[in-house]
């Protein structure tokens, strides 16, 4: 290999990273900042960005310098590299620019009729709309081909080499072994109000959520904290990772655990090897992956008796009416188990349900079962079937989430992939850390830097060298299979709860 | 023509105004919330934005298009339109691929190099990099031709048209006809306060001006106001202007100016036809008229007695310590002449003769009279021969505009050109509007719709289609010979003084 052949190569990902980065800032103002009645500019502007990564991506040249550069001995990273752009490149050549194009048009209109059909409750505004996306979708992965079903095209764009068929046994062991946890919860909760009321001050809480941001390690140099409609985070650039929450002016808890939970995917971005940022290994390897930190900050941190005895003198002071509650009284009201409607809003026991709900309609719709017309029906049987609780409408049930609108199909399964790895790597981080007492002196004394470097190390700096379940697998020290062990996840849930509600 | 043709050039042209419009994106959100360590990684990727752009503008296909279009019968609109890329085209062809690429990323790095030597107050940090600015415009220069002289080309990518020759008079004219007023100004003002000094609350002026903006007829759906370190405005894409400010607890004056000031600037770029805003034509016409907007706002609006008769009763209400003032101390505040040593505190009568100084500096830097080690000992000369005064301190004196440390070199003479058009265009309306009383009769009341009506379709809805010149005297209701007619300003500029100082 010349070193002007990977000079070339390295400053086509160089490119393309940047591009990406420029398509994160255009998604990140648009959510926060951007005046409304920008928004047909700015969709065309983003559908030019993304003809032209397209463009590039598919251009010949780059095809060769790949193909040069796989014949080649280059070495661990620089292989991954290479075939990790191989990857993206050979996606976007086997989908025609017009349905590159269409799609992305379609799911600027799209959404937009979503928002309407939602704030309306009438599908049927909402409904022609997805079923052109369902169609797109549908050439979309004959365009990709899969390996054994249609779903698994669409699975993969956001867990790289996931199946449907290794995923069902991860659903089917996680609704199992939690539903006798969330049956006996169920029958203890009475139902009352935990946490004051308040109102609590919008601004007071911003401030407090900036405050915990930087006290839990993240640097505020090198990100923001906004307000958004739906929390998100985007990572801009090599440090520039920006984190949105919203608040309630009646309960603080919603723009805590959000915070928290954006943070878990601020920090992986952070995290990255500074030597890698330009390239396509220096990024977040699968969705579930990037989950798994949002989850654990979220959930094993954030969720934690010991986390809210650390933090709670500090979250009574800056939002007073909280001040007439107790850290035990908060750590209650994080982890209240309910059967709810909204997958966003949901506990930790009942958000896999949530979760399956989606992916076995998805499977449906990949597979051909499913059209657009028939989902509102399908969806409120399966909520009632899984969850034990009917929607009484279409916009608390079928249009609460986003993710269809915008073409998302197959994203849905990565969270509770997320939720799954997450207490897999925290059970390897107690581990290591000495057991779960001195994990929660730690949580106690709001010492979070040994558990961030150990996610640093274990997770955030091995970028996308190798793959997610492999990544997952040399953390906690396990021997990986490709299958996703479902175990940790459900024994966390089992004796949390039990502990919780003195089961 | 094919229908085919225009539909590709057509394409074309939208694409750079699309990769307009998302670098517009990035340099506002660089100054105004990005965070800090985002900076090398946004310099890295703002580098291979312009390069996309470059490549795009001087492909061959491009030039094909627009070779072909020129010998069809467009009508008037579609040859502006082709005629416009074709300027931007030929500018960019004749540049080398590595000159814009050093160019950009000198303009990187030399800038933070500007602002360690402007807080170090030390020339020398920034000599060597501004020596290869320089160097890298001269070669720019030579690249792209001019009339005659160096400087042209320089002026010709700020002001189209522009030359060293034609804007001589305009500022000899201008020193001639103010230095009267000056002098006789300076020797009534006892350089007392006029205004309480505060403090004014910070975010109550933020409130204030964003009221005011509303007010004035700025479309708060189509725009923002932020804070930053220096104001400026940026035409993010179409329905999308941003304007900053900037606020000091002692003053309230300088925030309420600049936001007049870049709401002119906001105005003119969402007043632009719907239907032209993808195209080349579609745009402010060049720096010089997006001047005279912004200057006309801010300083026959805002710098105008009428305007404070209305406007007091508001402004001291929102900003508490102004309640001491009166309209008329106001008036006299805003209009307050000194020597001073800093340009963008100027008021109107020196104003002009900062820019004077730079002129001529630029004008010695370009054609080969000035390197980088002279201009310190040259700007001090400048500016005691031309405002009688001398900088103690490079900070306040030749570092003081970040301009050179970016490349942008022949840009100063606009600020002068916008004041001159500026007057006229004043003039012009108020002829139009019934006289001078019947104008006052509207600020007074708070009425602006009919001033920013008359803008609208005089200034903004042409566009690009014609040459400033000629839109100016069009506007005007006088024939173009192309040059500049001061006679407006200077006459301003002496009966306002007059009246004010009782000269």
């Amino acid at each position: 290999m010349t070193t002007d052949t990977w000079e070339k190569f390295s400053g086509r990902m160089r490119e393309l990273r940047h591009l990406e980065s420029i398509a994160g800032l255009l998604g990140w103002d648009e959510q926060t900042v951007m005046p409304p009645k920008a928004a047909p500019g700015r969709a065309a502007a983003t559908g030019t960005l993304a003809s032209i990564e397209h463009e590039r991506l598919t251009s010949p040249e780059y095809g060769d310098l790949i193909e040069g550069l796989l014949q080649q001995d280059l070495g661990t990273e620089r292989r991954a590299m290479v075939e990790l752009a191989q990857r993206a490149r050979d996606k976007a050549v086997k989908l025609p620019p017009e349905l590159v194009r269409e799609m992305a048009e379609l799911a600027s209109s799209s959404q937009s009729a979503w928002v309407q059909a939602r704030t309306a409750d009438d599908f049927s505004i909402f409904e022609p709309l997805l079923q052109r996306t369902l169609d797109l979708k549908a050439r979309q992965a004959e365009h990709l081909g899969y390996k054994n079903e249609p779903y698994d095209a669409h699975l993969d764009l956001f867990e790289r080499g996931a199946t449907a068929e290794q995923l069902q046994p991860m659903f089917d062991a996680v609704t199992a072994g939690i539903t006798p946890t969330l049956d006996a919860v169920l029958g203890r909760d009475d139902g009352t109000r935990i946490l004051p009321g308040g109102p609590y001050d919008a601004s007071a809480i911003m401030a407090y959520c900036s405050d915990l941001l930087a006290r839990m390690g993240y640097d505020m140099q090198a990100g923001r904290l906004d307000l958004s409609a739906h929390p998100f985070t985007s990572g801009v650039g090599p440090q520039d990772a920006r984190v949105t929450t919203r608040v309630r002016s009646d309960d603080p808890k919603e723009a805590i655990l959000a915070t928290l939970h954006e943070m878990g995917h601020g920090l992986y971005h952070l995290g990255q090897r500074e030597d890698w940022v330009e390239t396509t290994i220096g990024a977040s390897v699968s969705l579930g992956v990037d989950e798994s930190q949002s989850r654990l900050w979220e959930n094993h941190v954030g969720r934690s008796l010991a986390f809210w005895e650390g933090e709670f003198p500090k979250a009574a002071a800056a939002l007073k009416p909280l001040a007439a509650a107790t850290p035990q009284s908060v750590f209650r009201a994080v982890n209240r188990v309910r059967r709810s409607l909204i997958r966003v809003e949901a506990d930790e026991v009942t958000y896999p349900l949530h979760v399956a709900v989606r992916f076995e309609i998805e499977r449906g719709i990949s597979n051909g079962q499913l059209k657009a017309a028939d989902l509102p029906a399908a969806w409120n049987e399966s909520y009632e079937r899984i969850l034990g609780i009917r929607p009484p409408s279409d916009a608390d049930g079928v249009l609460q989430d986003v993710h269809w609108s915008i073409g998302y199909l197959g994203y849905f399964p990565t969270y509770l992939i997320g939720s799954v790895y997450s207490a897999a790597l925290f059970d390897a981080y107690t581990v290591q850390a000495g057991g779960p007492d001195l994990v929660r002196d730690q949580f106690r004394a709001g010492e979070f830097a040994p558990l961030l470097a150990w996610l640093r190390s274990n997770i955030h700096q091995v970028g996308s060298l190798k793959l997610p379940a492999q990544i997952i697998a040399d953390a906690t020290g396990r021997a990986s299979d490709g299958s996703i062990d479902t175990g940790p996840f459900v024994s966390y849930i089992q004796s949390k709860y039990r502990d919780l509600y003195d089961l």
